[in-house]
């Protein structure tokens, strides 16, 4: 039977023992549906905690749509959101952005997967030009989708630059807790207290089944929301078992634990890779994926017992994932193929 | 502590333990994401000894999804859907399906929940006249959102004066299993075989966690739907979780057997509740929801100790919904209440 | 040669001399683009002393586009519109508002083309409800395309439930120089002044070439019209020959000799048709619309000298429009055929 | 009073002695609207004896709308549409094209307003990956915003491309006269011939008052344009006056002379603006604009008494449009007061 563990995807793994039990839990009896139950009472006061009172918090099924619809919430069709060329929002969501928002994107060139005010300010033109679409909204993602992760001095940088221009910021926060980890920060720090307005914080990357949420930084923002999430077809009937999960990820810091285990592996893989001649670590390896150059040839047979996406087929770049449960056994299994591959 | 259970809807009740297992089941190991894993593929070969080899199947996450997309998959902005005034989406998606497929719904005037043949022709006008919205789907909900259930003749009607019309049929059967048992049918009976083209196949209310399925009845009408589905935000990474419900859902027809027993609990009610005077049935009792005019003074206090909703606050209608875990104790306990507030 | 001249629609006459006059004078060098040349400043000036200092007046191509961006600019895409089920929003634009707005339409049965309070009331449910579309317009056709007028009364009492209802009202004015001579009123006794927030204000069936007018009440509603207009692609760019068109339109009452005269036209019309048996005049001759059933035979032939619409196939009434150049002649010719073609 | 001439926009002149007349021609007598009218029948069958009878022409009122709507014939909302960073469609529409087919731009870097098979086939990657928008369309604009003009060859090769890999090539003619007349060709050598399968074919801004067309190269692609044109809000009542302009534009070569004028007169402002030392011509001058670096400290006074629009705040790039009306008085004015300013 072929081996399925690999380094496609964080996605690829499966759901942490606790969470599953917490799951397991909350099933018991009946409780009204559609958020109004004491699970997800409970749940959005632990996220309330973190976030602050001022924080408004919405769960919904996923990563897409949690970008799609804070983006939603915060603009009008006529409005542009600027963000890397290697965002999910732009390279990964099908145009859902732009189907629902009706919103133009403006991706910036990036190297890193960050993006900076210089890159912003370039986009920024024809304001008030009723021929220009009219920026609104600077999209981050927290970890980057090539495994780097923004400091906090250069998020309030491009927030400080957003504000002052009358735009808000987004933070897609699919893998938030990678970056939390690598950051040695607590959540609040990096987002809300530097100046980010709107986030997607993401847990299935990290552990969960399914569910994400939105996060406004203040009541404001969140003022529609609930027609939004509904009419965006993401208002979950039994809530209780995505309020689950957050609890039992948010109770003594699971996530940090898992966030950190996968960080470690990924540090470990990197580690490792560099010792092997010919292969070449693309990017800082600064949350849970490792990016490096492999030759072309080697590629299919690696993938065969370790499935994992080719990043960039002109130049032979190659993404790694690691997860909450990536062992130590998948790591040195997966680098002495490699090594072998490549005598 | 208050009682949680109630009538307020079919999706307070849990998650049935068989499905509960069957997600346990799953959670081991990596699995690819995204649906093309041995799970997904065992779930929609399952479908497909219902459905037939033609049929296409396609998972999201709730209802309001299956519906909006399968309709989306259908028509251009430019087309309308036919459907009761009283269907859940013309009712109860806050606008999404306009929103989404950009077409217009035209809600036909009912009083049992169900449309007809010459309710529909009512709409048929200005073809091919490009100032009006081109009719282009009839959808019908079975059950009905009041309760009651559309016979295989009712259907086959409909179908075939919406194929003669160049329209295709959409069934909303976020409670289909309540209906198959009403009809003593297969599915596929009074589905495709009765000239349904698309289905969105619901599981949420009658046992599952979360997820429903979209079925086509041929392979043309899915070709873009994968499309469709990861723009409407409906692609779920962790498929195998809702691939291992439905797996469990279609095993030894566990769909019926929850089904049968919400549908009897709601004859049991509707029995029960016959015997008081001063509330009257309102509509035929053929799947899982009992509508009955009450006196206004008692609704609040009964709702107080079993939660439901009202249905019309000007002719003092409710409506009580019982589930797969609806139990003899829950009907005669409020069958009691009600008479006694009644006094 | 094939009689061209007949009672289809206001808009098959042509220009008025006066307006066209008008388009060739202003056809002299250059002038800034798209708005803000002094020919639109002096058009909209003129609106403003008609519909006060307060008023935002914004040119547009057509009747539907001054619609919808209309509805549009005072929504979101969870909010309906309730309307009459014959107002040219829900028949005549093949789903424009709703593709373009996201709103869902409610449409009002109504047997004169007018709605009332109680017909919105029906609708007024749900409100705060996440699951139901959020009504925030009422959308009033004046003259309706029944050929009758709202009395101002009849206006204010609507407005003040909208208001009341934190809804706004939105008149589809096409055809609004015929009621305001109907009802011997200035414009703003019976929009503004009524409580109207939005009005569509046509020009294009009473003589001009092309262009309507879409008028805010307030500054507060038109923000981000200009944006609205572009993206909705009826941002004029030589803008002088509509506000030329206007500003003829408005000097001297020409709008309302055009009107007065059309709707004695339909007055006319109506007192013959009423002296041939067989044929009965169908609602109140208000304005310039005649709606009259015609025994289904003569129908054919008739159309063959005089085009005209057919309103209702089952049940054999038709339509017939006058326009500020329809002729006794055309009058006498038609009821004379008439008579013929009856006996 | 103020100088109103200048080089703002090849819209800011006004409407053609012989075009108007056509417009004042036709306004005699009723007209059937909506363009089942012998003049709209006329001036379609004077574009077919251009482009070929397979050729479907449909006329709308501004550019804008023309590619908006031809790009929403061919696609669907989960597809991408490859452009130059510098088109109309990308920075002057609003986000229009976003907002109303739903569609991802792919805005491609270039120099001289054009872009080559290189640049499209970067963004030829996840076809048929669902994460991943759908190229469809390939929008050439012709002659380009930067007033250069691809040749045959150079449109071939992308229609090649682009047809081998699925897609279509649409371009956006808003100023395909200018190109016509400098590359010496027929409208149909390179545009249909060459492989373009969707053109906004422009008017207005070489001496028409209002009105574009859009022309598909086959029956196909138009099957349900009608609907488009009507639910986008660009269907003329009184369609007669755009098509007696188009009638007026296509006879006796107006267009070409209108074109020739102003390229020559482009051409004269280019050479006597390169005797001028301060100033350097920035772009080949192949149609009607002309772009210039000019030293930022002279450019208010000049457009005091020229109006134009800066092109680039940053390097002070300036952009002057001729038209079919400029006189050798305007270029030598100009230019002798940009010679004295630099003084």
């Amino acid at each position: 039977m072929k081996n399925t563990r690999g380094f496609a995807s964080d996605n690829n793994a499966g759901v942490h023992p606790l969470i599953m039990d917490a799951i397991n839990k909350v099933n018991t009896g009946h409780t009204i549906g559609y958020g109004d139950d004491k699970y997800t009472g409970s749940a959005i006061k632990k996220f309330r905690e973190i976030f602050g009172d001022e924080a408004r918090v919405f769960f919904v099924f996923i990563g897409t749509a949690a970008n799609v619809l804070g983006l939603t919430a915060a603009t009008r069709s006529w409005n542009s959101v600027i963000c890397a060329e290697t965002s999910h929002i732009h390279e990964d969501e099908c145009g859902a952005p732009e189907k629902y928002s009706g919103c133009k994107l403006l991706p910036l060139h990036t190297t890193d997967g960050k993006i900076s005010v210089n890159g912003i300010h370039s986009q920024m033109y024809g304001i008030g030009f009723e021929h220009h679409s009219q920026p609104k909204i600077v999209s981050l993602t927290q970890s980057t989708e090539l495994g780097t992760v923004y400091t906090v001095d250069e998020i309030k940088k491009i927030a400080d630059y957003a504000h002052k221009n009358n735009m808000l910021v987004h933070m897609d926060g699919a893998r938030i807790a990678n970056a939390a980890v690598h950051l040695g920060l607590e959540f609040k720090e990096f987002t809300i207290d530097a100046g980010v307005d709107i986030l997607s914080f993401g847990g299935t990357k990290n552990g969960m089944m399914y569910g994400e949420a939105v996060i406004f930084s203040q009541p404001d923002l969140a003022e529609n929301f609930k027609y939004i999430r509904k009419q965006g077809m993401q208002l979950a009937s039994k809530m209780r078992f995505i309020a689950a999960q957050f609890e039992a990820y948010l109770t003594n810091r699971l996530w940090y634990e898992n966030a950190k285990h996968a960080n470690n592996m990924a540090k470990l893989l990197a580690m490792e890779v560099e010792k092997i001649s010919g292969v070449t670590i693309m990017q800082k390896v600064e949350s849970n994926g490792v990016f490096a150059r492999v030759p072309k040839e080697v590629i299919p047979e690696l993938q065969q017992e370790y499935f994992f996406y080719i990043w960039d087929e002109e130049t032979s770049v190659v993404r790694w994932m690691t997860s909450y449960d990536t062992t130590k056994e998948d790591i040195f299994g997966f680098t002495s193929l490699l090594r072998e591959l490549l005598k």
